[in-house]
């Protein structure tokens, strides 16, 4: 099967937003064995949006289109759409109920341009919206399946997961593709490919693997093309066993798993509890943690202490610590993990300081410097890092290291049993 | 000036990598009024290439072709192009020669496959790589500019800065083109259009508005095309002001700004300081205020109370409250400001509490429901929102929704003199 993405607005043309929806679909489409042949960026005009249509159907037996179906005025795509497939607009009375019970639980007022959202092509089958107003329009024609979704990311994703994706696999034309992502942390890529390279010169000529790194981790991708589901399955089962067996302290979980995620489960398992102390990562180690669901029953809190008299207030750090070593140094650190563990009442607690920039660096301590603490049940750890990039990125890996020193600590005072 | 974007590159088709260069190369062309028609991302495939070319030629009167000019043999774009230009590859002594200088200078052995990137298409201007071994190449057909770029971002960018954008303005084409992007908080999309429907029915015909609604705001993108520059900048200045007196209090920002980096601006103006007390925001709030260089200046720290012991205990929340109302509860959030404020010694005091779900709902407080509060100079002011999404969103949404009453309460204590 092959896919064309058709993605409409003038706001990707003119630059004011990366197009990260096509990248999203086409790793999934990928996932279900269908290839992207093309993706085309187009403006919210109609005779633009007509041709890009009408050409992806000489390619594609599908063609996704986003982007587009807000409910004002600039958003064309519905009314093409109905000018293309020869129909017309219809009231559909299960979309008007559904954006009238999403507005009124928003307490917004329905007014007629929201009620227009609830009008769909008469030929096209219509998609539910689990997160939004705008619904999907499913369209057949000539062996060719159209698909026109929202171009709000989760909006769109959330349609593709539960409502097209399921949808095409029930088509049959799927091939048999299994995928599994190891997540790794704590070693750049290439020292990873060379901790696994004869590894990965013997694994199978069906089994592809890909690197993926990023500021949050470096995933290892296993994919395996054929016939038979099941024996794909078990052989990349079998492989990634192997590789934990190869670097069994740098994986951290597998697919959609988060560091924070895993360190929360492993935290209700155990029946503790975490807070943390952060400067430099100003709250964002809170955060991570606190995105994950259920995470009341493990975190109890965090101090975020930006200034020296909060580090002080708050977390008892010692000022003539502060006045000795600085508030970026491994003392601070130290003093600031077990402050926040002991004054909110927790069994582990993580702190960071450092220099996020891009102000506040010196010779002795560049842009980039970061102390980590782990205080635990029986000891305090430290880990001082040095990267080397802008604030957004320093915040980001000074986060991940975090969680991951954190990590490190729970597993060595909690061993599995065997 | 129309211009038309092809990137090459099977990575982009299956997702592997965002493409970014459009983006970038759409933002550059705009600023220098130069409209892009239509972004084509196709494979390393000599009749796809050939048809993307053929079909940009239609449309546009420049055609940027990124990617596939690297050293292995799954560049194919040099032949291709060679191919529909009908010339042939002569050896470019003085590319050569950069070449040898370039791999040299990295201690890199040069070997045939590098030699070869010195042979270019008779027929074209060849543009110099500052920073890689691919040359650029340049072709005129038709009163069509055709541009081959090497896909590697910073070379791209660097031709584009330095060879490309200088080249395009000496020919004299460029259309004007002026955008001004009016970032609005608090109203959503429909209400929003309801409000200015009269403005936007009597824009002139030559500025076109666009809604850009997302998680963090909806932003207004005016577009003004011509031919005086001066004059479009004038005419979309003066709507906006007009904009301004409709609908003020919505407005927060132009262009490039976030509500939070606003708010420390307006901060350091005054020389105030402020605190977060956060529960169901879970650090969020204070993650985006230091996501801003330079606000250690006015951000103290804040108290990520998620467990109701911390609640009480480093924000003074009376346990009375927590027992008669319920965490979620308009007494609570006032109390953690109250508490945030004169606990963390700060000028202004933010705080949150709800649930962000998906568990933790019930028929009078549902999932999304959240209560803010700011704490100011002379009052405290309060209010409830409904959100209705997921975790991630619903928290992404209460973050913004406090930055937005804060930054009101801001500007009610602290008007502007005149």
């Amino acid at each position: 099967m092959k896919a064309e993405i058709i993605t409409i607005g003038d706001e990707i043309l003119i630059g004011q937003i990366v197009d990260t929806n096509s990248a999203w679909m086409g790793e999934q489409l990928n996932l279900y064995g269908i290839e992207v042949y093309q993706i085309t960026s187009v403006h919210d005009s109609r005779e633009h949006i007509l041709t890009a249509v009408d050409n992806a159907r000489k390619n594609a037996d599908l063609v996704l289109i986003t982007g587009g179906l807000g409910p004002t005025k600039d958003d064309i795509t519905k009314h093409t759409l109905c000018e293309y497939f020869n129909t017309r607009l219809v009231l559909n009375e299960e979309v008007l109920a559904w954006v009238q019970e999403m507005l009124t639980r928003r307490g917004v007022q329905v007014n007629q341009l929201n009620r227009d959202q609830a009008l769909v092509p008469e030929s096209c089958t219509v998609i539910p919206n689990g997160t939004g107003t705008a619904p999907g329009m499913w369209f057949e024609k000539d062996d060719t399946i159209f698909v026109s979704m929202p171009g709000v990311p989760f909006e769109m994703m959330h349609m593709m997961e539960n409502e097209i994706l399921p949808r095409l696999q029930r088509t049959g034309k799927a091939k048999s593709i299994y995928h599994k992502t190891v997540l790794t942390q704590g070693l750049p890529e290439s020292m990873l490919a060379e901790k696994i390279e004869e590894w990965e010169n013997n694994l199978p000529s069906f089994i592809k693997l890909a690197y993926l790194p990023s500021a949050l981790m470096v995933k290892l991708r296993l994919s395996a093309y054929g016939t038979d589901a099941g024996f794909l399955k078990a052989e990349v089962e079998k492989q990634s066993d192997i590789l934990k067996t190869i670097i069994p302290e740098y994986i951290f979980g597998y697919n959609d798993e988060t560091l924070a995620g895993v360190i929360g489960k492993k935290l209700t398992e155990l029946g503790c509890t975490l807070s943390t102390a952060e400067s430099c990562t100003g709250g964002n180690i809170a955060h991570f943690i606190t995105s994950n669901p259920g995470s009341s029953a493990y975190f109890k809190g965090s101090v975020v202490a930006y200034s020296n008299e909060i580090k002080k207030q708050m977390l008892d750090v010692d000022p003539e610590s502060l006045e000795k070593y600085g508030a970026v140094s491994e003392q601070v650190a130290r003093e600031m993990a077990v402050g926040a563990k002991k004054r909110m009442g927790t069994d582990y607690a993580v702190s960071t300081t450092g220099i996020a920039g891009p102000d506040g660096g010196t010779d002795e301590k560049p842009v980039g410097t970061v102390w980590v603490a782990v205080a635990g049940k029986n000891q305090v750890i430290t880990k001082k890092f040095n990267f080397w990039h802008n604030r957004e990125r320093n915040i980001l890996r000074s986060t991940q290291s975090a969680l991951n020193l954190l990590r490190s600590l729970i597993i060595n005072e909690n061993p599995v049993k065997s």
